[in-house]
Protein backbone atom coordinates (compact mmCIF):
# COMPACT_ATOMS: atom_id res chain seq x y z
CA UNK A 1 0.00 0.00 0.00
CA UNK A 2 1.17 3.59 -0.80
CA UNK A 3 1.80 5.72 2.09
CA UNK A 4 -0.43 8.83 2.43
CA UNK A 5 3.42 10.78 1.71
CA UNK A 6 3.60 8.98 -1.43
CA UNK A 7 -0.15 9.66 -2.67
CA UNK A 8 0.57 13.69 -1.79
CA UNK A 9 3.89 13.60 -3.82
CA UNK A 10 2.28 11.87 -6.80
CA UNK A 11 -0.74 13.81 -6.57
CA UNK A 12 1.54 17.29 -7.08
CA UNK A 13 3.20 15.31 -9.96
CA UNK A 14 -0.16 15.32 -11.66
CA UNK A 15 -1.16 18.96 -10.83
CA UNK A 16 1.50 19.86 -12.59
CA UNK A 17 0.82 18.20 -15.92
CA UNK A 18 -3.24 19.11 -14.96
CA UNK A 19 -2.15 23.00 -14.80
CA UNK A 20 -0.19 21.98 -17.70
CA UNK A 21 -3.33 21.14 -19.90
CA UNK A 22 -5.34 24.39 -18.68
CA UNK A 23 -2.34 26.37 -20.03
CA UNK A 24 -2.52 24.69 -23.78
CA UNK A 25 -6.40 25.11 -23.93
CA UNK A 26 -6.11 28.88 -22.50
CA UNK A 27 -3.36 29.20 -25.09
CA UNK A 28 -5.70 27.38 -27.88
CA UNK A 29 -8.47 29.55 -27.20
CA UNK A 30 -6.43 32.86 -26.70
CA UNK A 31 -5.07 32.25 -30.36
CA UNK A 32 -8.01 31.79 -31.99
CA UNK A 33 -9.71 34.40 -30.44
CA UNK A 34 -6.52 36.70 -31.91
CA UNK A 35 -7.14 34.92 -35.37
CA UNK A 36 -10.79 35.57 -35.39
CA UNK A 37 -11.30 38.89 -33.30
CA UNK A 38 -13.63 36.97 -31.16
CA UNK A 39 -13.86 39.53 -27.74
CA UNK A 40 -15.97 36.59 -25.71
CA UNK A 41 -13.54 34.03 -26.65
CA UNK A 42 -10.84 36.32 -25.29
CA UNK A 43 -12.62 37.50 -22.23
CA UNK A 44 -13.37 33.58 -21.33
CA UNK A 45 -9.33 33.37 -21.34
CA UNK A 46 -8.79 36.07 -18.97
CA UNK A 47 -11.29 34.67 -17.02
CA UNK A 48 -9.25 31.48 -16.28
CA UNK A 49 -6.51 33.36 -15.49
CA UNK A 50 -7.29 33.57 -11.92
CA UNK A 51 -8.01 29.85 -11.70
CA UNK A 52 -4.29 29.02 -13.49
CA UNK A 53 -2.71 31.87 -10.62
CA UNK A 54 -4.73 29.96 -7.81
CA UNK A 55 -3.70 26.10 -8.91
CA UNK A 56 0.24 27.50 -9.01
CA UNK A 57 -0.48 29.23 -5.42
CA UNK A 58 -2.30 26.02 -4.42
CA UNK A 59 0.72 23.80 -5.66
CA UNK A 60 3.42 25.60 -3.89
CA UNK A 61 1.58 25.75 -0.54
CA UNK A 62 0.89 22.42 -0.83
CA UNK A 63 4.92 21.38 -1.59
CA UNK A 64 5.74 23.52 1.25
CA UNK A 65 3.67 22.14 3.84
CA UNK A 66 4.99 18.37 2.64
CA UNK A 67 8.65 19.92 2.88
CA UNK A 68 8.08 21.47 6.15
CA UNK A 69 6.58 18.19 7.91
CA UNK A 70 8.07 15.46 5.98
CA UNK A 71 11.38 16.59 5.27
CA UNK A 72 11.74 14.50 1.69
CA UNK A 73 14.87 13.41 0.20
CA UNK A 74 16.04 12.92 -3.27
CA UNK A 75 13.64 12.63 -6.11
CA UNK A 76 10.68 13.76 -3.83
CA UNK A 77 12.57 16.89 -2.59
CA UNK A 78 13.45 17.43 -6.48
CA UNK A 79 9.83 17.11 -7.30
CA UNK A 80 8.96 19.97 -4.81
CA UNK A 81 11.99 22.21 -5.81
CA UNK A 82 11.85 21.76 -9.31
CA UNK A 83 8.08 22.20 -9.48
CA UNK A 84 7.62 25.26 -7.38
CA UNK A 85 9.99 26.13 -10.83
CA UNK A 86 7.75 24.59 -13.01
CA UNK A 87 4.51 26.02 -11.28
CA UNK A 88 5.80 29.59 -11.56
CA UNK A 89 6.53 29.01 -14.90
CA UNK A 90 2.91 27.33 -15.82
CA UNK A 91 1.30 30.51 -14.00
CA UNK A 92 3.45 32.79 -16.09
CA UNK A 93 2.69 30.76 -19.42
CA UNK A 94 -1.31 31.60 -18.45
CA UNK A 95 -0.73 35.37 -17.38
CA UNK A 96 0.96 35.46 -21.37
CA UNK A 97 -2.02 33.90 -23.00
CA UNK A 98 -4.04 36.49 -21.04
CA UNK A 99 -1.89 39.51 -22.75
CA UNK A 100 -2.63 37.98 -25.91
CA UNK A 101 -6.45 37.60 -24.83
CA UNK A 102 -6.18 41.18 -23.75
CA UNK A 103 -4.66 42.49 -27.26
CA UNK A 104 -8.03 41.00 -28.89
CA UNK A 105 -9.78 43.74 -26.81
CA UNK A 106 -7.98 46.39 -27.17
CA UNK A 107 -8.61 47.39 -30.32
CA UNK A 108 -12.28 45.70 -31.02
CA UNK A 109 -13.64 46.28 -33.06
CA UNK A 110 -10.87 46.70 -35.29
CA UNK A 111 -9.20 43.50 -36.12
CA UNK A 112 -5.31 43.76 -34.17
CA UNK A 113 -4.00 41.57 -36.37
CA UNK A 114 -3.15 43.27 -39.66
CA UNK A 115 -3.68 40.82 -42.94
CA UNK A 116 0.22 40.77 -43.63
CA UNK A 117 1.18 39.42 -39.46
CA UNK A 118 -1.98 37.00 -39.83
CA UNK A 119 -0.29 33.89 -41.21
CA UNK A 120 3.25 34.32 -39.07
CA UNK A 121 1.10 34.65 -36.40
CA UNK A 122 -1.40 31.84 -36.80
CA UNK A 123 1.90 30.12 -37.26
CA UNK A 124 3.21 31.58 -33.70
CA UNK A 125 -0.02 30.49 -32.25
CA UNK A 126 -0.25 27.15 -33.38
CA UNK A 127 3.64 26.45 -32.66
CA UNK A 128 2.79 27.60 -29.24
CA UNK A 129 -0.22 24.71 -28.59
CA UNK A 130 1.91 21.94 -29.86
CA UNK A 131 4.71 23.07 -27.43
CA UNK A 132 1.69 23.59 -24.45
CA UNK A 133 0.96 19.68 -25.33
CA UNK A 134 4.32 18.61 -25.54
CA UNK A 135 5.03 20.42 -21.92
CA UNK A 136 2.05 18.13 -21.06
CA UNK A 137 3.19 15.10 -22.12
CA UNK A 138 6.85 15.63 -20.62
CA UNK A 139 5.20 16.53 -17.50
CA UNK A 140 2.95 13.32 -17.10
CA UNK A 141 5.40 11.09 -18.23
CA UNK A 142 8.16 12.36 -16.59
CA UNK A 143 10.67 12.05 -19.74
CA UNK A 144 13.78 14.11 -19.59
CA UNK A 145 14.24 13.01 -23.06
CA UNK A 146 11.18 14.31 -24.41
CA UNK A 147 11.91 17.34 -22.38
CA UNK A 148 15.31 18.22 -23.34
CA UNK A 149 14.13 18.21 -26.74
CA UNK A 150 11.61 21.20 -25.93
CA UNK A 151 14.55 23.31 -27.07
CA UNK A 152 13.48 22.38 -30.76
CA UNK A 153 10.00 23.55 -30.55
CA UNK A 154 11.29 26.84 -29.13
CA UNK A 155 14.26 26.79 -32.27
CA UNK A 156 10.98 27.00 -34.49
CA UNK A 157 9.32 29.63 -32.40
CA UNK A 158 12.55 31.98 -32.61
CA UNK A 159 12.71 31.68 -36.35
CA UNK A 160 8.58 32.96 -36.58
CA UNK A 161 9.56 35.51 -34.40
CA UNK A 162 12.43 36.63 -36.51
CA UNK A 163 10.30 36.38 -39.38
CA UNK A 164 7.52 38.41 -37.64
CA UNK A 165 10.36 41.17 -37.22
CA UNK A 166 11.63 41.56 -40.39
CA UNK A 167 7.92 41.46 -41.85
CA UNK A 168 6.93 44.34 -39.43
CA UNK A 169 10.30 46.43 -40.66
CA UNK A 170 10.39 45.83 -44.17
CA UNK A 171 9.77 48.66 -46.22
CA UNK A 172 6.39 47.20 -47.28
CA UNK A 173 4.52 47.31 -43.80
CA UNK A 174 1.76 49.20 -45.11
CA UNK A 175 0.39 49.47 -41.73
CA UNK A 176 0.62 51.51 -39.28
CA UNK A 177 2.70 52.53 -36.21
CA UNK A 178 0.35 50.96 -33.90
CA UNK A 179 -0.12 47.98 -35.21
CA UNK A 180 3.71 47.53 -35.34
CA UNK A 181 3.59 47.98 -31.70
CA UNK A 182 0.63 45.12 -31.32
CA UNK A 183 2.43 42.43 -33.33
CA UNK A 184 5.85 43.42 -32.02
CA UNK A 185 4.15 42.74 -28.19
CA UNK A 186 2.18 39.80 -29.36
CA UNK A 187 5.63 38.21 -31.03
CA UNK A 188 7.45 39.11 -27.44
CA UNK A 189 4.39 36.95 -25.45
CA UNK A 190 4.62 34.15 -28.06
CA UNK A 191 8.01 34.39 -27.71
CA UNK A 192 8.05 33.89 -23.90
CA UNK A 193 5.08 31.80 -23.89
CA UNK A 194 7.83 28.69 -24.95
CA UNK A 195 10.90 30.02 -23.37
CA UNK A 196 9.05 28.83 -20.55
CA UNK A 197 8.26 25.59 -21.48
CA UNK A 198 11.87 24.83 -22.50
CA UNK A 199 12.54 26.14 -18.92
CA UNK A 200 10.01 23.31 -17.47
CA UNK A 201 11.50 20.90 -19.83
CA UNK A 202 15.77 21.81 -17.86
CA UNK A 203 13.44 21.39 -14.05
CA UNK A 204 11.64 17.71 -15.42
CA UNK A 205 15.53 16.85 -16.72
CA UNK A 206 16.71 17.91 -13.10
CA UNK A 207 13.91 16.29 -11.08
CA UNK A 208 14.16 12.85 -12.71
CA UNK A 209 17.98 13.10 -13.17
CA UNK A 210 19.33 15.52 -10.27
CA UNK A 211 21.32 16.78 -12.92
CA UNK A 212 21.10 20.84 -14.18
CA UNK A 213 18.80 20.49 -17.52
CA UNK A 214 19.95 23.72 -19.05
CA UNK A 215 22.94 22.38 -20.97
CA UNK A 216 23.25 25.48 -23.38
CA UNK A 217 24.28 27.50 -20.23
CA UNK A 218 27.49 25.35 -19.57
CA UNK A 219 26.24 23.61 -16.80
CA UNK A 220 24.88 20.25 -17.65
CA UNK A 221 25.98 17.16 -15.89
CA UNK A 222 26.61 19.04 -12.76
CA UNK A 223 25.19 17.52 -9.76
CA UNK A 224 22.84 20.01 -8.09
CA UNK A 225 23.12 18.33 -5.10
CA UNK A 226 26.53 19.42 -4.47
CA UNK A 227 27.31 21.78 -1.48
CA UNK A 228 29.99 24.61 -2.45
CA UNK B 1 28.73 30.25 18.99
CA UNK B 2 26.92 30.30 15.48
CA UNK B 3 26.72 26.70 13.92
CA UNK B 4 27.98 25.95 10.47
CA UNK B 5 24.42 25.63 9.53
CA UNK B 6 23.63 28.64 10.79
CA UNK B 7 26.77 30.22 9.18
CA UNK B 8 25.67 28.87 6.06
CA UNK B 9 21.94 30.26 6.01
CA UNK B 10 23.14 33.82 6.83
CA UNK B 11 25.36 33.46 3.68
CA UNK B 12 22.66 32.52 1.75
CA UNK B 13 20.34 35.71 2.72
CA UNK B 14 23.90 38.04 2.14
CA UNK B 15 24.22 36.59 -1.37
CA UNK B 16 20.75 37.24 -2.40
CA UNK B 17 21.35 40.93 -1.61
CA UNK B 18 24.61 41.06 -3.45
CA UNK B 19 23.62 39.31 -6.43
CA UNK B 20 20.61 42.37 -6.50
CA UNK B 21 23.62 44.45 -5.95
CA UNK B 22 24.83 43.25 -9.25
CA UNK B 23 21.60 43.70 -10.89
CA UNK B 24 21.44 47.66 -10.31
CA UNK B 25 24.76 48.16 -11.69
CA UNK B 26 23.71 46.05 -14.63
CA UNK B 27 20.28 48.06 -15.03
CA UNK B 28 22.29 51.35 -14.32
CA UNK B 29 25.20 50.73 -16.87
CA UNK B 30 22.63 49.79 -19.44
CA UNK B 31 20.10 52.46 -18.97
CA UNK B 32 23.71 55.18 -19.37
CA UNK B 33 24.54 52.74 -22.39
CA UNK B 34 20.98 53.46 -23.93
CA UNK B 35 20.87 57.24 -23.54
CA UNK B 36 23.96 57.83 -24.79
CA UNK B 37 24.22 55.10 -27.40
CA UNK B 38 27.35 53.44 -25.59
CA UNK B 39 28.20 50.00 -27.47
CA UNK B 40 30.80 49.49 -25.22
CA UNK B 41 29.29 50.14 -21.97
CA UNK B 42 26.56 48.01 -23.81
CA UNK B 43 29.19 44.95 -23.87
CA UNK B 44 30.41 45.40 -20.55
CA UNK B 45 26.62 44.22 -19.55
CA UNK B 46 26.02 41.66 -21.67
CA UNK B 47 29.04 40.34 -20.25
CA UNK B 48 27.88 40.05 -16.83
CA UNK B 49 25.28 38.05 -17.75
CA UNK B 50 26.81 35.21 -17.60
CA UNK B 51 28.09 36.10 -13.78
CA UNK B 52 24.49 36.85 -12.98
CA UNK B 53 23.31 33.34 -14.20
CA UNK B 54 26.02 31.64 -12.24
CA UNK B 55 25.09 33.34 -8.96
CA UNK B 56 21.65 32.25 -9.55
CA UNK B 57 22.84 28.64 -10.45
CA UNK B 58 24.91 28.59 -7.56
CA UNK B 59 22.95 29.74 -4.83
CA UNK B 60 20.17 27.65 -5.96
CA UNK B 61 22.51 24.57 -5.78
CA UNK B 62 23.63 25.77 -2.62
CA UNK B 63 19.91 25.99 -0.84
CA UNK B 64 19.24 22.10 -2.30
CA UNK B 65 22.57 20.52 -0.69
CA UNK B 66 21.37 22.77 2.65
CA UNK B 67 17.57 21.23 2.27
CA UNK B 68 18.63 17.74 1.44
CA UNK B 69 21.16 17.35 4.34
CA UNK B 70 19.88 19.73 7.04
CA UNK B 71 15.89 19.54 6.33
CA UNK B 72 15.65 23.38 7.74
CA UNK B 73 12.25 24.10 9.51
CA UNK B 74 10.15 27.51 10.05
CA UNK B 75 12.11 31.14 8.84
CA UNK B 76 15.25 28.60 7.33
CA UNK B 77 12.91 26.49 5.24
CA UNK B 78 11.17 29.62 3.91
CA UNK B 79 14.59 31.86 3.30
CA UNK B 80 15.30 28.76 1.24
CA UNK B 81 12.37 28.39 -0.65
CA UNK B 82 11.59 32.06 -0.91
CA UNK B 83 15.67 32.74 -1.43
CA UNK B 84 14.84 30.38 -4.94
CA UNK B 85 12.22 32.32 -6.24
CA UNK B 86 14.24 35.45 -5.15
CA UNK B 87 17.06 34.09 -7.33
CA UNK B 88 15.05 33.32 -10.36
CA UNK B 89 13.56 36.57 -10.31
CA UNK B 90 16.85 38.25 -9.97
CA UNK B 91 18.97 36.52 -12.90
CA UNK B 92 15.53 37.17 -14.93
CA UNK B 93 16.18 41.03 -13.92
CA UNK B 94 19.80 40.62 -15.09
CA UNK B 95 18.74 38.91 -18.63
CA UNK B 96 16.24 41.88 -19.17
CA UNK B 97 18.98 44.62 -18.53
CA UNK B 98 21.48 42.28 -21.04
CA UNK B 99 18.36 43.28 -23.59
CA UNK B 100 18.24 46.85 -22.86
CA UNK B 101 22.04 46.39 -23.91
CA UNK B 102 21.76 44.51 -26.50
CA UNK B 103 19.46 47.49 -28.16
CA UNK B 104 21.96 49.77 -28.34
CA UNK B 105 24.65 47.53 -30.06
CA UNK B 106 21.15 46.47 -32.95
CA UNK B 107 21.24 49.69 -34.22
CA UNK B 108 24.51 50.94 -33.79
CA UNK B 109 26.09 53.39 -35.12
CA UNK B 110 22.10 55.03 -35.03
CA UNK B 111 21.20 55.98 -31.83
CA UNK B 112 18.10 53.06 -30.63
CA UNK B 113 16.27 55.68 -28.93
CA UNK B 114 14.21 58.43 -31.07
CA UNK B 115 14.36 62.03 -29.23
CA UNK B 116 10.38 61.53 -28.80
CA UNK B 117 11.50 59.04 -26.69
CA UNK B 118 14.28 59.67 -24.63
CA UNK B 119 12.76 61.54 -21.82
CA UNK B 120 10.46 58.95 -20.89
CA UNK B 121 13.20 55.81 -21.29
CA UNK B 122 15.71 58.21 -19.50
CA UNK B 123 12.95 58.23 -16.38
CA UNK B 124 12.12 54.32 -16.75
CA UNK B 125 16.04 53.98 -16.21
CA UNK B 126 15.78 56.17 -13.57
CA UNK B 127 13.16 54.33 -11.77
CA UNK B 128 14.60 50.66 -12.50
CA UNK B 129 17.71 51.54 -11.08
CA UNK B 130 15.58 53.37 -8.10
CA UNK B 131 13.56 50.29 -7.65
CA UNK B 132 17.05 47.57 -8.09
CA UNK B 133 18.45 49.83 -5.29
CA UNK B 134 15.12 49.63 -3.02
CA UNK B 135 15.20 46.01 -3.57
CA UNK B 136 18.99 45.48 -2.44
CA UNK B 137 17.63 47.40 0.71
CA UNK B 138 14.97 44.98 0.78
CA UNK B 139 16.82 42.00 1.07
CA UNK B 140 19.50 42.94 3.31
CA UNK B 141 17.32 44.71 6.07
CA UNK B 142 14.43 41.72 5.05
CA UNK B 143 12.42 44.19 5.75
CA UNK B 144 8.43 43.30 4.95
CA UNK B 145 7.06 46.32 5.17
CA UNK B 146 9.56 48.45 2.94
CA UNK B 147 9.32 45.16 0.50
CA UNK B 148 5.11 45.92 0.45
CA UNK B 149 6.05 49.51 -0.67
CA UNK B 150 8.23 48.44 -3.63
CA UNK B 151 4.59 48.58 -5.50
CA UNK B 152 4.74 52.10 -5.33
CA UNK B 153 7.59 52.25 -7.35
CA UNK B 154 6.13 50.20 -9.51
CA UNK B 155 2.97 51.84 -9.67
CA UNK B 156 5.35 54.80 -11.06
CA UNK B 157 7.12 52.53 -13.76
CA UNK B 158 3.41 51.36 -14.99
CA UNK B 159 2.57 55.10 -15.71
CA UNK B 160 5.45 55.73 -17.90
CA UNK B 161 4.67 52.55 -19.65
CA UNK B 162 1.79 54.24 -20.68
CA UNK B 163 2.82 57.16 -21.20
CA UNK B 164 5.42 55.96 -23.41
CA UNK B 165 2.90 54.04 -25.73
CA UNK B 166 0.95 57.40 -25.34
CA UNK B 167 3.84 58.76 -27.37
CA UNK B 168 4.87 56.32 -29.69
CA UNK B 169 1.04 55.60 -31.44
CA UNK B 170 0.11 59.49 -31.01
CA UNK B 171 0.00 60.99 -34.48
CA UNK B 172 2.67 62.92 -33.63
CA UNK B 173 5.46 60.38 -33.40
CA UNK B 174 7.78 61.25 -36.64
CA UNK B 175 9.69 58.37 -36.58
CA UNK B 176 9.76 55.18 -38.25
CA UNK B 177 7.73 51.64 -37.40
CA UNK B 178 11.60 50.49 -36.54
CA UNK B 179 12.14 53.14 -34.13
CA UNK B 180 8.33 51.72 -32.78
CA UNK B 181 8.73 48.31 -31.98
CA UNK B 182 12.57 49.50 -30.64
CA UNK B 183 10.88 51.21 -28.27
CA UNK B 184 7.61 49.18 -27.43
CA UNK B 185 10.28 46.44 -26.42
CA UNK B 186 12.67 48.52 -24.67
CA UNK B 187 9.44 49.43 -22.49
CA UNK B 188 8.31 46.34 -21.74
CA UNK B 189 11.76 45.17 -20.33
CA UNK B 190 11.34 47.90 -18.30
CA UNK B 191 8.07 47.32 -17.28
CA UNK B 192 8.85 43.66 -16.49
CA UNK B 193 12.27 44.37 -14.50
CA UNK B 194 9.66 46.45 -11.93
CA UNK B 195 7.38 43.49 -11.95
CA UNK B 196 10.29 41.19 -10.92
CA UNK B 197 11.42 43.43 -7.95
CA UNK B 198 7.70 43.33 -6.78
CA UNK B 199 7.68 39.68 -6.49
CA UNK B 200 10.91 39.59 -4.93
CA UNK B 201 9.09 42.16 -2.55
CA UNK B 202 6.40 39.73 -2.40
CA UNK B 203 8.82 36.65 -1.43
CA UNK B 204 10.71 38.92 1.71
CA UNK B 205 6.90 39.17 3.07
CA UNK B 206 6.84 35.12 2.74
CA UNK B 207 10.23 34.05 3.92
CA UNK B 208 9.60 37.14 6.96
CA UNK B 209 6.08 36.67 7.74
CA UNK B 210 5.26 33.33 6.61
CA UNK B 211 2.02 35.27 4.77
CA UNK B 212 2.11 35.46 1.37
CA UNK B 213 3.12 38.99 -0.03
CA UNK B 214 1.03 39.04 -3.08
CA UNK B 215 -1.93 40.94 -1.20
CA UNK B 216 -3.89 42.26 -4.34
CA UNK B 217 -4.60 38.75 -5.85
CA UNK B 218 -6.63 37.65 -2.42
CA UNK B 219 -3.88 35.69 -1.11
CA UNK B 220 -2.66 37.88 1.84
CA UNK B 221 -2.74 36.53 5.09
CA UNK B 222 -3.20 32.62 3.92
CA UNK B 223 -0.24 31.14 5.73
CA UNK B 224 1.43 29.31 3.52
CA UNK B 225 2.21 26.54 5.79
CA UNK B 226 -1.36 24.94 5.88
CA UNK B 227 -1.29 21.34 3.94
CA UNK B 228 -4.30 20.78 1.83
Amino acid sequence: MRSRFAENVDRLAADLAAMCTGVESMMADASRALMSADTHLAEQVIATQEECDSAARQWEQTAFALLALQAPVASDLRLMIGGMHIAADLERMGALTTHVAEAVLRRHPAHVVPSEAHGILADMGRVAVAVAGETHRVLAQRDPVRAAALERADSEMDALHRALFERITSDRWEHGVMEAVDVTLLGRFYERFCDHAVAIGHHVVFLETGLAGDAEEGSAGEPLQRPR
